[in-house]
């Protein structure tokens, strides 16, 4: 008798498996995913992280993916949750449409009523009462990179490598309906010898010769490239590419506010000019990126808040966008010219050598960083907050800042070497941080416990998705929760409505979540003045990720970083626009 | 000049008129509603209710439009959220397909980008970085009974009373998007002298005459008919048709789980039977119902948990099923025949009276309602607390049962006159129960203030929503909230995986929520024993609801009511079929 699997552990085998290697499911139970996450359990090194709730849990798996690919071996990040059919799944469908947009690798597995439940057209729970089981999956099929279904035995390995092998090699979540009399049905062992494909299809070789002739001759006619790297360097895994690149050819570059916190890109390097945001820019970096005589732009994602609401001035039209699937060279598309192949390629030319032989890197001009001298018995203020902070990250933190007051003043704080970056700057849904937080510190603590996972999280936000704090205290993870206290929605007051009811809160006691949520080994701390948080950046013992920590940050309702109030007015024009 | 009105104004002005009355509106604020919520402050007596997330507010509004539908003066319920482009309408959509499913009318209103960006496909925040702003329209449209948006100011007004229009008479969701350069178009203030067309489409006269004679003569030839009056036949205002049928024919009744708590339908009726749930029904009800000779079925929902897995068993093929779109004798199906007409023109008709004439009621065998002498000092189970609740409701209490225990326990509660009983039964999504009490009390307490509004909701559902107990702090309502603690989620562990890690969840400190989100005036107690839960219920200052209050009641693992031990047996066997 050959030995067999169920295909519910195939499933769970396969992404823990390397080059996947999962070691944490994140999701929510329920009745038509009971027995599928048995087969957790029986993957040596596979754990289930139950969630508070399915959107929380899709905000954790985009977290755990976006840290896989940040701290992996060079391979791009994959997470995984599986929720239940229509409520649960419905649930998380928020979360999973801002692993789309912003380009995070994860698999949506949904259990769902068997078949023959569906073919009677049974009026089951958890559907809409008219017999249609295919909506959800209709639904999600807007928001994913494709949506499989396991029909039978004979096709069910094949979809599920697919769903697998299209979420890793797009960067782009997937959609894999588990119906409940599949979970079970037995497949040979052998079924996971086969490796799973990730290779990347390969570029159109016309196309792609052309792009690297036409790039060679830019580069050797330009007198001051910059290069540009944004986030789809970081998901489509070309930071090792993008630094090599700057390397070899000395370039200048920058990084855009979603790309902060890239691998291999560090912000001491001496040729990098800062954070380019448009006219949102400090005014070195802005001349610096936008007087350069050619752009080579790598992974880039040019939305409004990551943009300066579109503020690019370049004063060349000499402008080379790498993307994960097409190149764009001034105003002629290559599609299928992928960013990675095409960058190896360039990297290897022998005539790369030759087309900067006359370059003359200029002195780069950084912006004095921002230090003043203030009192430390005043008040709080997010300026010096978010250069404060400089000084306490260290190498390999991970700091997770919110859509509001903190994705912004993130900007001014200088990341230390191999710090991880995370924010939803392109989707932007408030109260993501927490969740992103709740699977981010389950990765790197996977990698090294003593791995340091920081959020910033204003209160309003944190309202939508607290209870993540909990599954934090559940598992045990050590990250230190940052709380702007600033009594609302302080970047909906900027953009309209400075004292309009709707833009307030109901203010909690932040200080005995923790407890709440029946967190034992803890550390409350409330922050109200400047000495105030020397005293913990500089304290030993709070450098320790040794417990989950809630730091409450009270600040002025109106203070911000100056960039969100100028980008506030430019967002506010658009609106009326 | 003549007066003039802002299409954001309309809007509000429209759904707080007559008939339609809203006086509060749920949402979470975004930056591309933020000028819409302004024009709500200018309707005089309408409220801003902000919730704490998407999900709750759409839970919240579902909650509102049963209560505005039950205690209203007869016309059907409608409620209204708002959200924002992309991130927050998303959140919302598992609360507003479960309105779709159980027929809840609202209307889900969503700030969208201006068209003048729309059609130069921004990059802007909220979307999918893909140039489509129709995606997440397109999403809704599953789930709901229609949707608009406001292109221009020529078509404005009607799409408004349109969406509206749809909603109250379906009694649907549906899915308004509002531009942000829509808000303050100007319209003459006369557009709201037209009243609201609320007026359910006429009946086809052919098939409806046709279904009159041969109900009526059904009737005639019935020895024992029965009366099964289900959840639409409340949602689509139907009740008094059900109470006058009951009182002009003496037939018997029988309610549903869905059903229980229908305006005008009294559990301490001679005529009523109890409530029918197929083979899970106590055996006299059981009996009672399924040995008739006909079968009047008013509003039916025929799902899995409302029917004990459709397990009823008539034994007659003669059942007239009355539906809010369609009436079906037997096999045959009449679209078009429209519960509420059709009944009141069978009521009014001169043959009813003829078609009863040999009808003799017999004597209803009540089940002896349970009561037992137990310890007082023993610890407390479900089968004591859902038979003692009979003694502490009184007429006109809102109960909210979340699926899992409580929604099963409940059919063994004796309901006063005039009770709402609120329970998501078919769509069943976990958490539901604390966002619909949020939105429940708000419309409960708008009537009076004295009115109580008592959830039951499991500590495993409660981590879902759990912040919605803030919005019921932040606008000083005062519900009941009993939590039933029984370290997990029991029903699922009845379901399968008793002892599987995957249905734990992390112990929270109820006792401390209220404080955590600020409440100032509230009570908490903790129930252990018989003793403790008689002393609440014979407490007239806890009979005041005069504050908010947390109720902790502590029960066994899998303590379960006896109804779900096979209802779960019934699950697990439909979802491995």
């Amino acid at each position: 008798m050959p030995e067999t699997i169920s295909v519910g552990r195939y499933l769970f085998e396969r992404l823990h498996q390397a080059p996947i290697g999962l070691n944490s499911i994140f999701g929510v139970p329920g009745d038509f995913n009971l027995t599928l996450l048995d087969k957790i359990d029986e993957v040596d090194g596979l754990q289930w992280r139950g969630n508070a709730n399915e959107l929380n849990a899709a905000y954790a798996a985009d977290g755990y993916s976006r840290i896989k690919s940040a701290m992996g071996d060079g391979s791009g990040g994959l997470a995984a949750l599986v929720t239940t059919f229509g409520v649960g799944e419905l649930s998380a469908l928020n979360g999973v449409a801002g692993a789309y947009a912003e380009h995070v690798g994860l698999v949506h597995i949904v259990g769902i009523p068997s078949i023959a439940s569906q073919q009677k057209q049974l009026l089951l729970h958890h559907t809409l009462g008219n017999g249609n089981f295919d909506v959800f999956r209709h639904m999600s099929a807007h928001i994913t990179q494709t949506t499989g279904i396991l029909h039978d035995e004979s096709q069910a390995t094949a979809e599920i490598d697919r769903c697998i092998r299209e979420a890793y090699v797009n960067q782009r979540p997937t959609y894999l309906a588990f119906p409940t009399n599949m979970v079970d049905v037995q497949i040979p062992i052998e079924s996971l010898d086969k490796p799973l494909d990730l290779s990347l299809p390969k570029n159109d070789e016309g196309s792609e010769a052309e792009v690297i002739e036409r790039v060679l001759d830019m580069i050797s006619n330009a007198k001051d490239p910059v290069i540009l790297v944004d986030a789809c360097a970081a998901r489509h895994d070309c930071t090792r590419e993008a630094k090599q690149l700057i390397e070899l050819t000395k370039f200048k570059f920058a990084l855009t506010p979603m790309a902060k916190g890239s691998r291999h890109i560090h912000e001491d390097d001496d040729r990098f000019v800062g954070t380019y945001v448009g006219t949102l820019s400090y005014p070195q970096t802005k001349e610096a990126v936008e007087s350069s005589d050619l752009v080579l732009s790598l992974g880039a994602m040019l939305s409004d808040f990551n943009t300066g609401s579109f503020s690019y001035s370049y004063q060349t039209s000499n402008v080379v966008e790498f993307h994960s699937d097409y190149t764009k060279i001034k105003k002629a598309q290559y599609p299928n010219v992928r960013m990675k192949e095409v960058l190896n390629k360039i990297l290897k030319s022998s005539q790369l050598k030759e087309a900067i032989k006359n370059y003359k890197p200029a002195e780069i001009k950084k912006d004095p960083f921002p230090k003043e001298d203030v009192e430390p018995a005043s008040k709080l203020t997010q300026h010096y907050l978010w250069s404060a902070l400089s000084t306490w990250l260290r190498d390999g933190d991970t700091i997770i800042t919110e859509t509001g007051t903190s994705s912004f003043g993130i900007i001014q704080t200088k990341f230390p070497r191999n710090a991880v970056g995370i924010s939803q700057v392109l989707w932007g849904s408030i109260g993501y941080s927490v969740g992103a937080a709740c699977g981010a510190v389950m990765a790197a603590e996977e990698f090294d416990p003593k791995n340091r996972v920081i959020l910033f999280v204003g209160d309003g936000s944190l309202q939508l998705t607290v209870q993540e704090l909990s599954s934090m205290i559940r598992y045990k993870n050590k990250p230190y929760i940052f709380i702007l206290n600033n009594s609302g929605y302080t970047i909906e007051k900027l953009i309209h409505g400075e004292t309009a009811e709707y833009n307030n809160i109901q203010p909690w006691k932040h200080q005995k979540l923790l407890e709440t949520f029946g967190g034992e080994d803890i550390e409350n701390v409330r922050i109200n003045t400047i000495k105030d948080l020397n005293n913990i950046f500089s304290s030993p013992e709070f450098a320790k990720n040794d417990k989950i920590r809630v730091i409450e940050l009270m600040l002025d309702v109106m203070d911000s970083p100056e960039n969100l109030v100028q980008q506030a007015e430019l967002s506010a024009k658009t609106n009326s626009g």
